[in-house]
């Protein structure tokens, strides 16, 4: 079974590798490039897999669940500019892509019971553009 | 293939496990613990595996399925007060969790042709928090 | 201008008149006169009317509008069974008509200067079936 | 990891097997049989299956991609009555299953790289009705 | 006070006026004068304004009100081609301008007591693009 | 009638007054005011009004008002970090009301016309949260 639970936050980010060229940047990222940032509200799900307990009827406790959520992905994206405020974004472009990654990094080793181990990250850039990540064996 | 029909229904509940101690529900439950029950608009997503007829191009007739869900779960679980109302939920707590087991046990047996199975149950009871549900096998 | 927050609670209600018999109420309410109560997650939109102030470029502070409606909305109506709940559903039906003139009453006594002043509740019961209501002279 | 990005198409069909009589159609597709057609705002998700670039952080060039989208699906089917202007639904029904097929059909062959290969379509015929496919092997 | 109940409607038609030649058609209309016909999803806003009854709570019976609207528009829209199919689309063009304007002249005669009469009309041809017609006088 | 086009854009801000200090700005503002800032998906619902043409049943040509609020709006907002690359909002606070009156001001000139005048703008910079200005007159 599989419990996901939505949050949002609103961030800045570049798209732009500091290792290419302006002319490269432009040319991959587009106007995403524009080197003063700009800005989404992402919505991002958080699943967990496990079987619900006999006695509570739930897989885990959703209350600390969102506080987890709260403390390791919103109190460090919300309100930021992902390029210069969030690690690894310094060196790392903060596509959708990376921030999918990251957040299943800041989350994973906080839920590794067999009973509510993450499962997925999936994260909306827009409504219409997500991705979604399970791990590095997935 | 997979074909989702997704439905709705308004109900109330309480999570409150009896053999608990009323602190312990509290703690467990939070306000959901609220003995007088509180509700929610709940979505469903049945979804259905399968390969089309190659004369109909249907994975299944949606009328029937509409006529399945409708008369297995709409009609038992909507404007009900699960706890007091809906079987198991007199003794099995009514979490999302319970609740997408139990359609799904209600609408398997009637779901089990080899081209139009029942391969998942989604529940929504709110927008930012849904269970999935594969069977027991999954 | 207009600048609206949207909240969210979940209620149960039941709509019954105890003035009513059982049948009349049957067939004023329909299945929503079912005793047991039933639930939603309802929606609210408050809008407030005024001028953006020249230094700070908002209405009103946001801030405060939100624990203003946490205060006297979320904290009275959220996880409760409006009916045997909240004031006034003892005698009032708690139709989503009666609920958002409620909120407007409980609101508009916090919210009466010039410049920042209620203009008007929306509730939504359901996705499809909501009311607008702008206090009595409107 | 996947990433999705969603599409929208108007178009009108018909659900009617020409091999079948108008009686039998009438009653395996109802309303949907109505010679003269009907329409929906179609919604398409695309899902490519890859990992992220190492230097761009992006698992396919997303301006690629909706040109491709564009050319092959939005060109194709966008303001069309389908059974009269779209191959290959002059003798296939366009079901939304037959859709989905057709759609991966055209969209497969050109995402077929290790790194960013198609893993699925999405298409929903309404907000509450809708298919995945992932191809024949899936 | 307003109530408002939203229903859909799945329809495709044609921009044209056969008044107009071909070329005069495409200029005004796009693809959208594609004379095969395309469709949509139609969402529909039916707002009643009036003041609840002080024993039911109630602006009007929800129940009539939907059997109205089922009869008055669903029946008539519902899985039709409206230049063909539905008065007067044969010499009236369907825009959605004019799709609203029809709506409000099906169901304002029955909607015109004091206390719950026909407010406005809001059709949504798509998500992004809709209209809103409160009668003539207005 | 009113006719209501809808389009979105991605950018970033900073609420803060430059006039004030980092506290007062903090006090008002919040993470809001993080000097960096932070960025949204606004959604902007540009409203017309005016009367159907008899011949074409449009209030005005959805292809010119397209590309109008392309022109206007989406190609100076979209992308940007409106603080530093948009006018006014070097000087003026660039909040979620602010910006309405700034794309009224934008878009308002352009559409004057007797049937076809800019009637009121919505911007939701989340989804919980809108304002609607209808210009200095309203």
């Amino acid at each position: 079974m599989l419990i996901t639970k939505r949050v949002e936050f609103s961030a800045s980010h570049v798209c732009r590798n500091p290792l290419l060229t302006d002319q490269e940047n432009q040319e991959l990222f587009g106007v995403a490039a524009n080197p003063h940032g700009h800005g989404h509200n992402y919505v991002v799900d958080v699943t967990v897999e496990g079987d619900p307990d006999p006695v509570t009827g739930m897989v885990l406790d959703l209350k600390k669940l969102k506080e987890l959520v709260n403390r390791e992905v919103i109190q460090t994206y919300d309100h930021r500019f992902l390029n210069r405020e969030v690690e690894p974004f310094d060196h790392v472009v903060p596509t959708v892509e990376n921030i999918a990654i990251d957040i299943w990094n800041r989350l994973a080793p906080h839920l590794t019971q067999k009973d509510s181990r993450l499962q997925g990250i999936r994260v909306y850039e827009t409504p219409d553009l997500y991705v979604d990540y399970f791990g590095e064996a997935a």
